[in-house]
């Protein structure tokens, strides 16, 4: 037994982290001396349920995998083993990327058919990429969203609340833990309880005692007291093992015996709204409420129409696998390939919805009110308004610094004031005006009508 | 720009993989001398929508990370600039487990209120595990469970249909794609798309070509003819492009001129019930028919009502992140605690849910029709029947050899085989009868009778 069998992923195999139909094409194309440039498009085609907007999240480690993906000693031997011949495994030895990016910036509110992110490579090197940058960018925005409905929602009634993730235990798997927890940040929550992610993107950790602690001292004061004589003024006391409101006024006793300014108290089950309100009745103003099971966006709607009172929320499940709604679906596809020398525009025919070709700018235009529209056009054409997308690789070259998370979670506050507040409900909301440019659509039109007329099917 | 921006995990960082408070407490425990022996249950309280069952998964990685777990380079750095004190990582230094820890082998079928996981250990010890545990067994449980809802309707129709986890783009993350393919395998698939997995954990890894191939060439003639000419026999092509029927043409066209037996062809658009018979009729016997694209249980059931016709299929993002039902929420609680030298019942009271005391045991009674019924029982009762857990770990010592991945799916086919028809049911199944044996009842009343007392709340 080696904790080879945990399954770990580091530089030296995170270039496996692909689908075999992606190393099947590379040598594909390899092997065929067919190697166009070509652009591939990262978007999503519609909003999951009950969103409005997405917030963009997770190029930082898209720009860490391009600039450091390698096949090593573990890779190149599984995959002679699989078959693959050495002529192409030479060709993975030596793999550098050599290709152009462009994205959105993290904490960027993203639509409908805009892409979040863009590579022009020789396709065989774009190709490869589709796994895991679908994979980050998909799950990071999908968590940054839903932190953000939460952010909104509370800020609404209080500004001055922390949130704080507590969703690892409930992630799927650790790197979805400790990118929740990162994703979550960028959407608005001041950190985490997983150390892991604290220890990797500098975020603060939060977390002071579970049920077990109590429990395994004899009675609940012996347990506040061994706690705050450890603690003192850090101690954070979770009040509900037994008895809510019991536990508000034993840990408030434990606080004047001890004579320690004790930080709060914590409740996680039962009536939360209510006992919220009664246990602050109970508690002086300087020792915090702190909420947590359960909660999400509708739980916190709820929590302030019924007057609850809390300084903090840990919300978990819901946060990290984005419950009601655990995909955002992106696709990552081909829409232009270079054909006689020429980048061409390029699609696939499907009955009921649109891929719209060719490399894309994404137009956005404000006005006194903040957000007003946004046009996806071609990227050779002028439409005016703030262009979203920005250089993040040429030639190869990451050529774009990453802000600090800090920075990002600004840029996400932000977006969303200006964002209207009918697209931003978290229930039914109101779409957002995306509107395709004239030329956009007049060569989607084109392209199809060959592509159709080609098939036969017209 | 490095690649430890991608936030890896490694041996020497797992062991932060945990929740903040998990360290609070474990400090805590130790400055107040107070580590008594403490018994941990890992279970599941209800199953989630449209779950009659739940196929146990992820112990293997569960025993590799109590074997491996260390605090070490990055680790411990980390905790000091957080302010943990020096004899606190002293104690992280030399972190070695030293507990029991009995579970129910990969590939069982479980029911709510039964431990998945039992943990006995000096509380500091036991404690430290909460979160990884809860992630890794949750989450492959999760997803061998949503596998096996597939397998088991496809089985109804057709044993020898192949089943491949296309997922790993739409996965939470690196560890949920990976890990979500070893699930997969668990619950009855025959292997995945995902490259890493497969080295991994050495599975069958399935993929040829993906739209961006078809659109490259100029025609999808020229695009069929050159990946034939790499790949002959092995060559899957995907038809669904431009036009699938014609598409099917097409790749009948070019294995013909070629002179090859192509291995078959991929649908992975349109009305697909309707498109597999059309392509059906196309195709030789020997040319298989893959489907991908938005294959679930419900999807497969109606495929199969509509008298489609496959040998394959492809689920994705509905197997990788169950999306119907994306948690298991399973708990990790403390039911046992040294006190005065003895293992004393303990709980934590809850309006409306039961939390049951006491370290336990699971007795499985079959008849000739399968699986009977189940008892929960204290683990010092003998109620009869097959018990679940078995030793896994004794005094820190890992003593189970996880049997290969092989050896656990056809336990779980075997488990599945003896579940009734009815708890197995993908939609609204009915309830599988697990009772609470007559000591754990009187045990738990007795017990929450006494907390209620002293909490003053009868």
């Amino acid at each position: 037994m080696t904790s080879e069998r945990f399954g770990y992923l580091t530089p030296q195999t995170l270039g496996l982290f692909t689908d075999r139909y992606e190393l099947t094409m590379m040598r594909g194309y390899g092997e065929n001396d067919h190697t166009p440039e070509a652009t591939f498009s990262l978007y999503y085609r519609s909003l999951p349920t009950n969103r409005g907007y997405v917030i963009a999240a997770g190029l930082e480690q898209v720009l860490a995998y391009l600039d450091s993906i390698e096949f090593g000693e573990r890779a190149l031997p599984h995959l002679r083993a699989e078959g693959f011949p050495e002529g192409f495994l030479d060709v993975l030895a030596d793999f550098e990327f050599t290709g152009d990016v462009r994205a959105v910036p993290e904490g960027t509110a993203v639509f409908p058919n805009e892409p979040l992110l863009e590579v022009t490579a020789p396709i065989e090197q774009a190709q490869l990429f589709e796994t895991l940058v679908l994979n980050q960018v998909g799950f990071q925005s999908l968590i940054a969203t839903k932190a953000a409905r939460m952010r909104d929602t509370v800020d609404r009634h209080d500004e001055d609340v922390t949130l704080v993730d507590f969703g690892s235990r409930r992630a799927h798997g650790t790197d979805a833990g400790v990118k929740a927890a990162r994703a979550a940040f960028v959407g608005g929550f001041d950190g985490t309880s997983n150390e892991a992610a604290a220890e990797a993107f500098d975020l603060p950790a939060y977390g002071t005692m579970a049920h077990s602690w109590v429990q395994s001292f004899e009675t609940e004061r012996a347990a506040f007291e061994a706690f705050v004589d450890v603690y003192g003024e850090d101690a954070v006391l979770l009040i509900d093992t037994y008895d809510t409101v019991a536990g508000a006024e034993t840990a408030l006793d434990v606080a004047r015996e001890r004579d320690v300014d004790v930080r709060g108290v914590r409740l996680d089950s039962g009536d939360l709204p209510a006992l919220s309100v009664a246990v602050r009745e109970i508690l002086p103003a300087e020792m915090d409420v702190f909420v947590s099971s359960g909660v999400d966006e509708f739980f916190l709607r709820e929590f302030y129409e019924r007057d609850g009172v809390a300084d903090g929320f840990g919300p978990g499940t819901s946060l990290t696998t984005s419950k009601d709604a655990p995909t955002l679906n992106p696709v990552y596809k081909l829409v232009a390939v270079e054909q006689d020398g020429e980048m061409t525009p390029s699609t696939k025919l499907s009955a009921g919805k649109v891929s719209y070709p060719c490399a894309k700018s994404v137009h956005r235009f404000e006005d006194e009110d903040g957000l007003a529209r946004d046009v996806v056009a071609r990227r050779d054409e002028d439409v005016g308004g703030r262009e979203l997308l920005v250089d993040v690789v040429q030639d190869g070259e990451v050529v774009y610094d990453s802000p600090d998370l800090a920075a990002i979670r600004d840029r996400t506050a932000r977006t969303l004031a200006k964002v209207p507040a009918g697209v931003r409900a978290i229930e039914d909301p109101e779409e957002y005006p995306v509107a395709i440019s004239d030329g956009l659509a007049a060569t989607t039109d084109r392209l199809e009508a060959d592509l159709r007329k080609e098939a036969g099917l017209e």
